[in-house]
């Protein structure tokens, strides 16, 4: 059957993971999607080192990949706003389907860029930009699309939970365990989205816009981060019966939807309370 | 634009509520979804009290539905095996899509039902027989299509939960708390399915044939269920920093894939172990 080609630009940690799967995984792909996934084109400036894209059509300008005429796909995961902005919608503007992980992209210039797909005729799919590991974009949007959402809440930074597990485990400074966290590269050199609360909110935004289907409204979302919580906080917390948790948290209520981000203290025996670290337990 | 026509088989606590959430969600269905999701016909020996069917063309006889020219989706809600899956055969010969939530009809008859769907060129779905309130069979087959699942491992039978959560916070025993489900009515008067783990068998069988794209083999899953557990081995393992918990295991090995459902110990800590009671946590 006709493959799907798609155009990769950004070959970072996520850009080159997305270039391995879909290179490693061809077959199971193919089989599993119906028709084959290939890689018709990348564009970066530099290159993650387990990613080999020798035989592959390279080039530094990503708009290239934007006008590609043998492109049905690009994917964007160069990150940012502008640039990112401009990307997608000029691959939207020469008829292509886009799929990013940018979760700033889609959170501050989603309306934009959905009107002018939805104009095009063309898909963008973000699934990856909120919590990647887990479909919940796909499950509140058709998993879940006869229910009338309530609410939805949840630990949507990774390098935040971290932080916060490792000071609870550990009985240690906020700075301390921000400063493993980045040599292990698990948070940021420029730290201010993740401690700030501001890629959870980010997040929170498209989760509340597919949840309730509503505009994206970033700026309404209230945001804290953690970055003033002490060890001594924490360990009151927990004298109390608490964890600490930075939450993303939207409900509908009678003034209307409410998005806030904030740490939240949560009874220790709570699901919430248990989940540690940067990503789900892999066991 | 033309709506989905639908004919709902049993109106018990599962199809009544099914019955009540199109007709009380109607419009955000028609929204969400692009178009109507209209009830044609419902076949009922009884009626949950909940449920008002008035003005709803009713029958007592099940293959009504399945020959209805203006159904375009049964919906299968009667449970069983044998006249469930007459009446999905019957539904498929007669070129309807089929919606059932009846994890033993899927595990135990679904390789020939999606045989005599996929020749019809019909749709079987079924997200409501594993895990009816997470869209896990979804996420498993298309949010995480690319991937190549090495292993899935669940608590995926409440009432077996519901059992092990009341054993372990009040020190009371197997008998006396399934007793209490019974009356409560989340154990049936005959537990067997539940307590011995053929309904978590089930589950795991689809969730696993979904997973790693193979049949269904329900016959080669271990299973040993929770009816032999004491009080005694529920407060042994929590002063060894245990929870009991009841899961559904299937990993990929050298010997080919692993089924295997039975009581588990869980360290205290773990997200696994702090799952309680009958459903997920509502808040």
């Amino acid at each position: 059957m006709k493959p799907v080609r798609v155009g990769i630009c950004g070959l970072g940690t996520v850009g080159g993971g997305t270039f391995n799967v879909l290179t490693r995984n061809a077959d199971d792909i193919a089989r599993r999607a119906g028709r084959p996934i290939v890689i018709e084109q990348v564009a970066h400036r530099s290159i993650h080192p387990d990613c080999d894209i020798t035989g592959i059509n390279a080039t530094s300008d990503v708009f290239e990949v934007a006008t590609n005429p043998n492109v049905d796909v690009l994917v964007e995961l160069i990150g940012g706003y502008d640039i990112a902005r401009e990307l997608v919608l000029t691959a939207i503007e020469n008829g292509k389907h886009v799929v990013t992980a940018n979760k700033a992209l889609i959170a501050v210039h989603g309306n934009e860029i959905f009107k002018a797909a939805h104009e095009k005729g063309v898909i963008v799919a973000f699934e990856a930009a909120v919590a990647g590991g887990i479909p919940v974009i796909k499950s509140l949007r058709e998993g879940l699309g006869a229910n009338r959402i309530e609410w939805v809440a949840g630990i949507i930074n990774g390098t935040g939970n971290y932080i916060l597990t490792h000071m609870r485990d550990e009985g240690r400074a906020f700075e301390d365990v921000l400063a493993e966290a980045q040599a292990l590269g698990y948070a940021e050199s420029d730290p201010t989205f993740d401690v700030e609360g501001i890629d959870a909110a980010h997040k929170l935004t498209i989760l509340a816009s597919i949840a309730y289907g509503v505009p994206l409204q970033f700026e309404k979302a209230f945001t804290e981060g953690i970055s003033r919580i002490t060890a001594e906080d924490v360990e009151q917390a927990d004298n109390l019966g608490y964890v600490i948790k930075h939450l993303g948290i939207s409900k509908r209520t009678d003034q209307g939807l409410e998005l806030r981000v904030h740490p939240t203290l949560i009874p220790k025996e709570r699901l919430l309370a248990n989940v540690h670290g940067v990503k789900m337990p892999s066991r």
